[in-house]
């Protein structure tokens, strides 16, 4: 029984922790303790309320003793893995983030990532990483660190450019989707019944622009079946995990439209909801107006709804922890705490990661944040070299990738000028005037500058 | 005195082939025999015309005796070098690649080397340069082969990618043009009166869109002055050949507003004229309309001018073939016998031209066209490394490049979804949508499709 | 039950085959035909005798009918996997490989991989390795080539340079002892019984020259654990399969002190046996004399010893084939088939082999032949990116790696200059004069001619 | 007129700063103080003293004043130019670096770039440029650095490393011999009397082991005359600085026999003196025995010669510096001042120096310090791309290159190990044992300790 220190940093109000908490007491082979921090220290403590409930529940496996820090090096000292989630900023700076472009015919689907929204929220969310990765030098150098927080590739190159020597990666689940997506396929197109495990892709590409370019269930070539798929369901569309029109009542819905379009342009599968999608290429693509929007069977999910959805989970997490709702206990389909497992050398996984280059994507720079399958076994996370992008593909990524390191390179810079030209290298800002995006800049920075302090604003 | 044969293809209805002949009958070294091929075989009987008259002259130095091949293959057997100048279809082809895009609000200024227009042109151009290439392995193995056709970096391309032992580069004056440009920069601000010849610029980046990273006279930083200058000049524009308005009423003019603005955004100078530059941004930057173009000082070169323009060179050139017009005789600026001299081993020159990157510039993928400085000198022309453009500037680098190296791919292949794919990702296409692209690229083809035969259209 | 033809080209009078045969009769899940294809037919036949009788056994699990092939075409039409398993020419040419050298104080333990036997055993195999790809490429292109022939790289390098689109890899079981001995030491020091897929490793180099740079179980760092092993056994030698003595009467036996002494200047642990090792490095360090090979703990396989053990091993079979020895039925401890089921995507392995570079060593060339862990699973290998390896260590095997790669360039272009430079710059070569090493270079030519038409010879 | 500052460190005992003041005051363009310092204060008073005469003399052109600094600080603040040319240690550590390995079998001719003798120098002198990076970088930032020091390519890297927004070369006249090596062979072949400068060489490699891979005058491809030269000269040898056979007087002499052998294998020129060639192969090819290099006619330079030599150099300062004897004044032939007029912007030079890999040679790794033509220039220094060396060239250059690399981590690092590593991968160290190269290292760090304190010794 592995005994280990999991230090949660932010997490307050996000699903991520809950489904985290619940895999992990359904987890064997492991134990110890996890401290949380948040700025928030409520919602810290909140947490810890429900993993006691979960953790009280029969159905639960592991030990875990969870503890609410009241400093970062408190929460950091003795680590064997850091896990940061976080918002910087408040809702405030996210409907900046969102909407502000929109008076410039700039929508953005998510806004969290690329485009001017995710610019933004990296100029906001970088410094914050960079005093992470510091005290995590100071404090626990060796742990390995999992990031969640968006802009991942931002967050995870701020991280090893301020320390070098740290162990980290970033997660996201969108790939995973993108995997159901094509077990459907094969539902439909073969009759077999199987679950994203029991086949494989090669993915390449960047966070949330991650491509697959081999899938294969046994001699099955499954990318070979997607035309016949496409002949049945490009027009109506078709949803993983629902009805086809479900994005018409459900913002994080889509139909796949974007993802099937690209695959019959480029010829390799993006990998990522097509809300994600849509914000790597020219806004003018998918995302010119909001009737194209619902052309391609997706939606723009508004600011009003987040808060509102973070109102609802507020709501939950206090129902939960005061225990005037049952907290549930079943596995949530991620991957985090098997990824932990197998570090700890219980298992050996083969799952996509974001790490920096070091030879897994030819055609990327070198040190750039990319997203691969990764073998996660024994204390080690190895990236596994991706096939090659079609040409198309890559140059679409490698257009993301320099605008991101543009963004990065600013960021640490403190370099406004270079951010702004990051700014106006976004494939979203394709259709914005160097005038207007000057003053999109400027009204973007002025309306977060509350969380803008290092760069003197 | 080196006996030399020069085979020049094309040519017939340029003023690149009259330049080339005045500045070869005035220089000193070399002579022998120019032989001249054209599809349109009067204009080559013309041009032979003319170098009679031109060396018929007093002034005239060289002995160079022209004649007029009836074949490809009569043109290049025995020849010590090669130019390429021609335009590929007609007028016709042309008034589509320029004016097409208009219809979806894409103004190009030039038309010949990226954008849509640039596209089309490549895709009639290059199987052209690829027959040429077999021709000159066939014929003429060791000559050095000079080409004068845009799009420069599609048809150097070709040269290499179809015979890869050949000796080729590509040159073109639009760096001259700003060397100029500086000049009067040293003038303004030092009151130094001195020549293109007098100063040295460090030359990255790919044609038409190359930028000087560091000009230097002496100890002095001329990149340093610019900012004065430009508070001098920015707002009226400045033009090294004329007044500052000559835009209004010369079509070739432009006041530098567009080179001045990048600069203040980049750190670096673009190297080519504005109508270039403006063609390898998202087009709203510069070319969003006809009235931001006039905002910008420049304007939009149509094909009725073109084809005025023609109509008087040829007028003139008969004029001259026949001898009611008085041919002129002075050095044309242009260095193309210079750079041949420098291949005999008569000087040694360093000059900016166009060649596959096999190191000299980094961040670029070996083996695309790039321009950058060369030495020229005993049978050899090597590519001098690039000092670092700043990373803004790379990623601007990095995406035409890019998008010309799919384009190239896609000829090669003769593959039209690649082609499609490269079209979109034109900078000039940042505005147009997949469905009017798509209009817009067919309509194009079935424009041109007269020289389309390669691609099966 | 997935049907499959494997054909297997060579093995007549190899141990592989009989052990490749033993794991395919024990494997569940597949089933078909084994194709058989030798230039000495009688041996294709009596292994096709032996495998009958392995599966008339009752333990026997799958079902496999083995055929013998007249032409190389028959063996390969429809294959789903090719195995090559041969020794090109006779111990006449094995004898001069081994034995020439020594007249001039070169000693080989092995000479099979690299220094002069290397040299010269490349040069009669890689013609026919240029053969087989084109035979692939013409009969069976989708097929997955295993090759088990030495010298290792040289052999993949040639089926990749003959049919670029082959997918092809080389096993070697050399690392699994290394993994062995790791195991050996988990044992000693942690009292873990261990086997070596408890563990992991992360393996980065060159065939027979490849360095585990990390090696953990668990959260336990074996490498760290080699210092206090090397105290206690360094001196006496250590041997993970038996006696630290069996050297001295068994020439495959080794005792690791090559292995512990390289680990100890260069703070990564070579993983082949001693006897492969001490053959890249400069040959005065371990094979500077048969003493000098004395005192490191191995021996000088000789080819009177292989010869006999061959004879011995045709007895065998004949005795297996023809019922008077029993044929044993027992899993071998290779691979092979293991990696055939995971390629059919049975199951997911990750093994260490010889693929072309595509970045998964950073700092050896692309397109070089490395080793190095793979993901194998449904219809795919995938290199693993390897963590950098110390510079020492990195200088030793880009030069292997440089030689290996002139030799095959002068193969390629049946080049004897090349050749010789390629065989003068061996490490094994360093204490032979220029004058000696022309002699010896044209006697081994000389004594192999027999096989070395391809050279003019 | 310009007016600089010119700082000289070191050069007190050697001629190198005598024929630098002599080429000075020849020089036009240019004036100014030229600041000496030498921990050696004697030797730089001395100097002062010469160069005062020297520009009291009537042909003398320039007008430089001479000072002699306190301090390193005083010598370098407001310099536009820094030389360093000194020699770390005395004639006692040099006895040791060139004769110390003598004992076991090592013979150098030189001594003072690579095998045994140069990592000694280089541990003795890479401190002592770190030392003056730091000092550039605080006094004279925007300084041009010329190193004239061996082991040239460490000592450039320490600059570099150290500071990395230096602007350093190093220069090194081997290269001109052997240019004045090809005009002999034009003269004799061809009966054509040319300069060194009259022809064009292309030149790739590290200092002391660049290679000519073209060389031209006009048409005519000197190597290709090479094979036809040899065979007059090769059995002889030639001396393009006079008879053949003065190699047995003159211990600086050659007669390029080992130049014309390392040709006639890898068809590319060695540019150095056959001394210096010697050193970058495994050393039984040429520096086998005493009588080995007699054979190759050139001879081992003692240290009883330099310092017999030393002695009679001082005497001659001082009688020049007393007026006891005539300071000569002519052109020196070496091209440091023509290289600081092209830095001045009053002429552009190619000539060949050794800066960091940017491109220049691939296949070499960025950052390692490389020899090739430069474009000198206006304030600029810039690496001309290098065309490719054979490979089995490039494997020898790869191999001595790595090997300084490895010497100058350790060096950075104070890491023994990797230096004993270092110093066992020199190639003139090919024959040494293990055994015997642990004990020569050790006795040369304890011939040298006065030296070595940087590492604790």
């Amino acid at each position: 029984m592995k005994q280990i220190k999991i230090s949660y940093i932010g997490g307050g109000s996000k699903l991520w922790a809950r489904s985290f908490m619940q895999d992990l007491a359904l987890a064997d082979g492991i134990g110890g303790e996890v401290c949380l921090y948040d700025i928030d220290r409520e919602a810290a403590l909140r947490n810890q309320q429900i993993a006691q409930r979960i953790h009280g529940k029969q159905e639960a496996i592991s030990q875990f003793r969870y503890t609410v820090a009241d400093s970062l090096e408190q929460c950091l000292v003795g680590a064997d893995f850091v896990l940061i989630s976080l918002l910087p900023g408040t809702f405030r700076e996210m409907r900046s983030d969102v909407h502000a472009p929109e008076n410039y015919g700039i929508y953005q689907s998510v806004g969290d990532t690329v485009g001017p929204g995710g610019v933004l929220r990296a100029m906001r969310t970088v410094p914050i990483f960079e005093g992470f990765a510091r005290a995590i030098q100071e404090f626990c150098p060796n742990a390995w660190v999992l990031n969640l927080t968006n802009p991942m590739s931002a967050c995870v190159k701020a991280l090893y450019d301020t320390f070098p020597g740290i162990k980290a990666f970033g997660c996201c689940h969108e790939v995973f989707h993108t995997q159901d997506f094509l077990c459907c396929v094969l539902k439909e197109l073969k009759g077999l019944n199987l679950t994203r495990r029991d086949i494989y892709t090669d993915a390449s590409g960047i966070n949330h622009f991650t491509w697959i370019t081999q899938a294969r269930y046994q001699d099955t070539d499954i990318l070979a079946l997607l035309p016949e798929f496409m002949d049945r369901y490009f027009e109506s569309g078709y949803y993983e995990k629902g009805n086809h029109r479900q994005w018409e009542t459900d913002t994080f819905a889509y139909a796949n439209r974007v993802k099937m379009d690209l695959f019959q342009k480029y010829g390799a599968l993006a990998a990522a909801g097509d809300r994600h999608l849509a914000e790597f290429v020219p806004n003018n693509w998918y995302l010119g107006s909001p009737e194209q929007v619902k052309h391609w069977h997706f939606g723009l999910t508004t600011v009003d709804f987040r808060e509102k959805n973070q109102r609802q989970q507020i709501a939950d997490s206090i129902a939960m922890a005061t225990g005037t709702m049952e907290v549930p206990l079943q596995p949530s389909g991620e991957e985090l705490v098997e990824l932990l497992q197998a570090i700890l050398g219980l298992k050996t996984i083969v799952s996509n990661v974001n790490m920096p280059n070091r030879g897994q994507i030819l055609g990327l720079p070198i040190g750039s944040i990319v997203e691969t399958n990764c073998v996660f076994t024994h204390g080690m996370v190895m990236p596994v070299t991706a096939s090659a992008l079609p040409s198309g593909a890559l140059a679409l990524v490698q257009r993301s990738c320099a605008a991101i390191d543009l963004t990065c390179e600013g960021i640490k810079e403190r370099n406004l000028d270079k951010l702004f030209a990051a700014f106006m290298s976004q494939s979203l800002c394709s259709t914005l005037s160097m005038e207007d995006g000057r003053k999109l800049f400027d009204t973007m920075r002025e309306n977060t500058k509350a969380y803008l302090a290092p760069y003197g604003l």
